[in-house]
């Protein structure tokens, strides 16, 4: 398979190369052959939305997703989900990541915050289903349970899924595949084909998980193949599962944040020509 | 209800006071009424397994668990962990913490060292059975599954524990319910349920999660109340599921060991009679 062949499905998330301006990571994945290209509404703010859409449309690119929305624990994040709803629709992405947020401000009751966070996506969905977007919730790592994301495994997000297409009818809510977030999951591997069979896997994202962890524990993302997953694993049973779409390469990592974008985006396709396109 | 009734299910686990001789612990669980103690196989090592027996057992201290067997994933493990078992045996204890361990050194697969942990309980259950000594699998938080555990939820440990069943016969096998490390899960309280209903909770410890996650991850554990987890909840889940064992309190935070230990067990006192005993 000729590296070019095997690029066809890759997508740079633009936090990978966090100092890049959204102009030059699209002059970058052009330059470098990668098709896909994965967005934050920070970036995409800062470089202007109409603007940004343009700038991605013009240089062929796939947006692979938004990130992101939600924080469905957090006052007024309904009028800020449906506004990246309506940006995931401006810059032509189907996709848009949910961290669904932590526990409420002061409260210890983790039952109640996600509630809210069901209630939240359920009150969503049909606005996303309106305008053509799929909710992809991203289960965080446990170890950001408090602060971050009170959905930890696949399995919890399919549940909640589930559930709002029972209460509104809406399809459109699925989940985020991150190696990094679910790889320890013992069940894990089932998730994915019960997210695959119901058509709710709406994004695929690969980094490693490092250890140490670091001192910020929120950095401990490495590039695929430097850390404890057996990343091939996941891109196979998503693949087996049905999932067609790109693989979004994004990282939180210091280090590599401090390395020049062209050769962080090298290291992203070398890795993933190495390890992920001969499955 | 009086503080002194209060205690009486409450037990110090050594490395809460770390800089404690074993002999200081148990001098100051006499002296501030604590009637339980977990010890860790290093503090029993210094002061000589038979002489900690005995300063134990004449102090009137219950031994709710040692600290700790496992690793299984590690070579000469089974030797060290049959000596484990003595020694519970030696102390008075029936309870052995089982850290599992993590990947095999240098492998990234994750079902293999899973298998591993499986098949060396189902090694080790039937001379655990011989002596009298039930194994008690700590499952630890998904951060800690590469190096320290693969075992990362309770739902898993006591699918193990079920599995050994049917392999041995052997019913001695449960968990370990810390706090820590599971509250996050959203299966949580219907596994403590289905632990309980089985007679499979062997031990119960109990502290809190800090936030920020510190420098050195493994050491972000706080007193009870000081961090985000509703323990109150854990206290009264585990006595609904039939547990009426103790709880034992450990802790590791760098602060908290350079706080001297009369006062760091006053402390430990203070939350339990807050929060865990009006239950």
């Amino acid at each position: 398979m000729s590296e070019a062949q095997g690029l066809e499905r890759l997508s740079l998330n633009v936090w990978t190369t966090k100092k890049w301006t959204l102009a030059e990571a699209v002059a970058g994945c052009v330059e470098q052959g990668v098709p896909g290209i994965g967005l934050w509404r920070d970036k995409v703010a800062e470089h202007g939305l109409e603007a940004a859409a343009k700038l991605v449309r013009e240089a062929g690119l796939t947006v692979t997703s938004l990130c992101r929305g939600g924080f469905f624990t957090s006052p007024d994040a309904a009028a800020d989900n449906r506004a990246a709803i309506d940006e995931c629709v401006t810059l032509g992405t189907d996709v848009l990541v949910l961290v669904v947020g932590g526990l409420h401000r002061g409260s210890k009751d983790l039952p109640a915050a996600r509630a809210a966070v069901l209630d939240g996506i359920a009150e969503l969905a049909p606005y996303a289903d309106s305008r053509g977007v799929k909710l992809a919730i991203e289960p965080l790592h446990p170890m950001f349970c408090a602060d971050r994301a009170v959905v930890s495994t696949l399995g919890q997000a399919l549940d909640i899924a589930e559930e709002v297409e029972r209460r509104t009818g809406c399809r459109s809510v699925g989940a985020c595949v991150d190696t990094y977030h679910i790889w320890w999951d013992p069940q894990v591997f089932e998730q994915i084909e019960r997210a695959g069979a119901a058509g709710r896997i709406h994004a695929f994202q690969a980094c490693d998980f490092l250890i140490p962890i670091p001192a910020d524990a929120l950095l401990g993302r490495g590039h695929v193949g430097d850390g404890v997953i057996d990343i091939a694993s996941f891109a196979r049973a998503v693949r087996a599962a049905g999932y067609a779409g790109f693989t979004e390469v994004e990282i939180f990592n210091q280090e590599i944040w401090d390395t020049p974008g062209e050769q962080t985006l090298r290291t992203v396709i070398d890795r993933h020509t190495q390890l992920l396109t001969e499955l």
